[in-house]
């Protein structure tokens, strides 16, 4: 696939003075219409083997184009805000709205291609890599991100010169690190690492492109062709269910949570137990966010449920027991504009929480297969696909450390009516109360099919579902708050505490 | 000032059964109506002596409230994230919009407390802290922030009893530290530097309450009465100048900079030596952000300037020499409508570098002082006020270890209007034309006054203007880089390099 690269073909001053007034006028052009329509995200991602001249192209672009629009997503070394959360986590934080253009470099497949050109590299983790990767643009795909990936390549001797060059002139010498001078020594290791990594991550709607890069005008020339054949094509289908790609890192739970038969249990909870098995609890659970085995986990609480079913006073009974300074309750409505131009997990990534910490999610990502299903604000295919999707999203959660808990709270239509009518009669409980809410009551077997279709696909082992019935609220909240200090202190491998 | 709050008063149980319904009622109300009318943000500063229920009444008010819209802003200890950065970075960061309640807890009054109750208190350091905190706050203030402080206290027999009694509960034992167990014995020392901080740090914009802290129910009642007073008052308005509070943290220089009389230099700088200086230049630049100095400093560049001056092609030659995943440029333009929710420094706070890394601003927090002043989007009490708020966050950006270099691109008339013309005939640069541009030809002499201000009032020191005339482009672009890396390694110690 290099063959061409490696003529090292050279365009002409001629040539390119000839291009360039129009290519330039028409990538501002497309840019200005891109953003004027908003209806996608396009990003650039460079790549290639060094001394090809990536870096010299993401300059170019932003002086042909207009930079006010361009955002470099960029990121060298871990800093010591990606390195508590998964992998993928500064690219979901820095990933432009729609009408706007992102050029990655150093992007997502440089843990691929240091796999690909080590030494003896291990097609499992290859496999494995290349897998993670597809399903994250596939998914971007889906939600309105059109991805186009160039690889930038030359010959060996081009190479050898560039690097030669720029060692030479004390302008550019730091541009060559001590990895670049070893490079030209790797060549052929390289290469092939390019040729695995672009094979195993080639797709209809990301697709690899290489880009000639030892002549500077056909570089650019190349480069800027290819981005304007992307601004001109539409968004492309997605055919793959996006999450689905190699081995899922998820086990579904067998059998599966459901929704409880009978809604009361047999006696309800006196006042006196209550109160010691709530304070045990929350005892238990203040020593386990405070022992040392947390400093590098976080825990994630996820609370979906039919309204009035006693989520706020689920969630207080936690946070009673934690320090202000410690959590986040994190109340999900309908997205804002802002949200409503990324893909639909972007602000989820964005509140994940850092080590030693815990994010409480009142409503969450589940909206997705439960109001926008039932509500029709989406089509089949997308709530379809979004199963494998949340399912990939807290398996890359539990891997940098995360402990996730779900709880779904189901109260009975009946005890639904009373907190309804005890709500409209207190003042200070109305606020709670909104029309929308005796609308969801006509909805209520709608809602309890999207619940169980929720819990047959998305009740995994790492990520388990609660069904807690709440009538009885002093049962619930004991069990939620047990189920939460029993999860973590599994998780923490203290189940002593 | 504590007397009062010393008597431990006491609601009896039907007192409040009497008054909670309407104070609920009243705080979800006027939380609505805020929402509502999204005027102001509202500030709740929740500080005081241990063991007064500050925790409780936060968990309290976020239940009684719509907790939707209540921000709890609580930071422990520094985060990687806060490090990097001035104090005051984490509290700009997590500003609520207008529209919103915030309360903090674990406030800016910290370090002030700390000095205040530590064996042998530094009056000077009291002294600056507290102007820190009253700059701060003036500042917040006079840009739509309502701030309302309560300060919670008890007697030192109640405090003893509520330690005794979270000690001998294993459900809130957790919530002693070993510093609350110590407090009880260093009451007389906290209940002083209380007082000193109240005292220091009074004011009509954003004053002290102190609540009795000993019986729950008049706790409560307390807090609300005095947050529905806040709700219902209006903002108040701000006498002293903020940023003038205390000794302020700059010197002005003398003589200042100043628009160069003569435009253009005796003679254009020739092709050869643009190439030999420019590249020794942006060699020296290359080693001195890979200097091990560096990796605690940051380096924050502001470009400002008339249109066409040169701005970009200056900035390109700087990024040249820099490693993409080590600066940002931002362009700033007219804010968004989230970023007109906020104090107007806000989304400059938002864009801080951390350690290592360069921050470039094409255009500015001196917007305030320029457009904004000579368009008149803002009356003159604004812009006069905005050079020593803008001084003010220029030093505490320098204390964090940022180098701040500010630039100042000066272009003749003339100049001006060849360049305007040549990008109306190039069609690839006529999108950096805009109908304003023609317009602020009409508003040179403005511009030029309030550039002249400008510079009187904000040359500092620490944070020098640079004013480059730019007719001649290899002139300017020279004289531009070889201020920031004489700048920079003037800052790092490291004038050889």
């Amino acid at each position: 696939m290099f063959e061409s690269a490696e003529r090292d073909p050279v365009m002409s001053k001629d040539d390119f003075a000839a291009r360039e007034g129009a290519l330039r006028t028409a990538l501002l052009q497309r840019q200005y219409a891109l953003l004027e329509k908003a209806d996608r995200t396009v990003l650039l991602v460079v790549a290639g083997i060094d001394g090809a001249g990536k870096g010299s192209t993401v300059n170019q672009l932003n002086e042909w184009m207009d930079p006010r629009n361009i955002h470099t997503l960029a990121f060298g070394t871990e800093t010591p805000e990606s390195a508590q959360r998964p992998p993928l986590w500064q690219y979901w934080n820095a990933l432009p709205p729609k009408g706007q253009l992102g050029i990655v470099f150093d992007s997502w497949y440089a843990p691929l291609m240091a796999e690909a050109s080590s030494k003896h590299p291990d097609p499992d983790a290859i496999a494995f890599l290349a897998a993670e990767i597809q399903r994250f643009e596939a998914l971007l795909a889906a939600d309105g991100v059109q991805i186009v990936k160039l690889w930038y390549h030359l010959s060996r001797d081009a190479q050898a010169g560039r690097i030669r060059k720029q060692l030479a002139d004390p302008a550019t010498a730091w541009r060559v690190s001590k990895a670049d001078r070893l490079v030209h020594k790797r060549y052929d290791r390289l290469r092939k690492a390019g040729e695995t990594v672009i094979a195993a991550t080639q797709s209809p709607h990301a697709p690899w492109q290489v880009v000639p890069g030892a002549d500077d005008r056909m570089r650019m020339v190349t480069t800027a062709t290819a981005l304007l054949d992307a601004f001109n094509r539409k968004l492309p289908k997605v055919v793959a269910q996006p999450a689905q790609v190699g081995a899922p890192a998820f086990v579904l739970r067998s059998p599966h949570a459901s929704m409880p038969a009978a809604m009361l249990p047999t006696a309800p909870m006196s006042p006196e137990s209550y109160e010691v098995r709530m304070d045990a609890a929350q005892a238990r659970l203040g020593q386990l966010v405070r022992n040392k085995a947390f400093r590098d986990r976080s825990l994630v609480l996820v609370f979906e449920g039919i309204d009035a079913a006693g989520k706020g006073g689920a969630i207080r009974r936690i946070t009673h027991a934690l320090d202000a300074r410690q959590y986040s309750v994190m109340p999900v409505s309908a997205p804002t504009d802002m949200e409503k131009a990324h893909p639909y997990l972007w602000r989820f990534w964005n509140r994940l929480p850092t080590h030693g910490r815990v994010a409480i999610f009142d409503r969450s990502w589940y909206g997705r297969v439960l109001v926008e299903r039932v509500e029709k604000l989406i089509g089949p295919e997308v709530w379809r696909r979004a199963y494998d999707e949340i399912n990939d999203f807290e398996s890359q959660l539990q891997e940098s450390g995360a402990v996730v808990i779900k709880f779904w709270l189901a109260v009975s239509q009946e005890e639904q009516l009373r907190r309804f009518n005890e709500r409209a009669e207190t003042p200070f409980k109305r606020f709670k109360l909104t029309p929308d809410d005796w609308r969801n009551r006509d909805k209520w077997e709608d809602y309890r099919k999207a619940a169980d279709a929720m819990f047959e696909r998305t009740d995994t082992v790492g990520a388990p579902w609660h069904v807690v019935a709440t009538d009885d609220k002093r049962q619930a909240r004991v069990q939620v708050i047990e189920a939460v200090t029993n999860g973590l202190a599994k998780a923490l491998g203290k189940r002593g505490l």
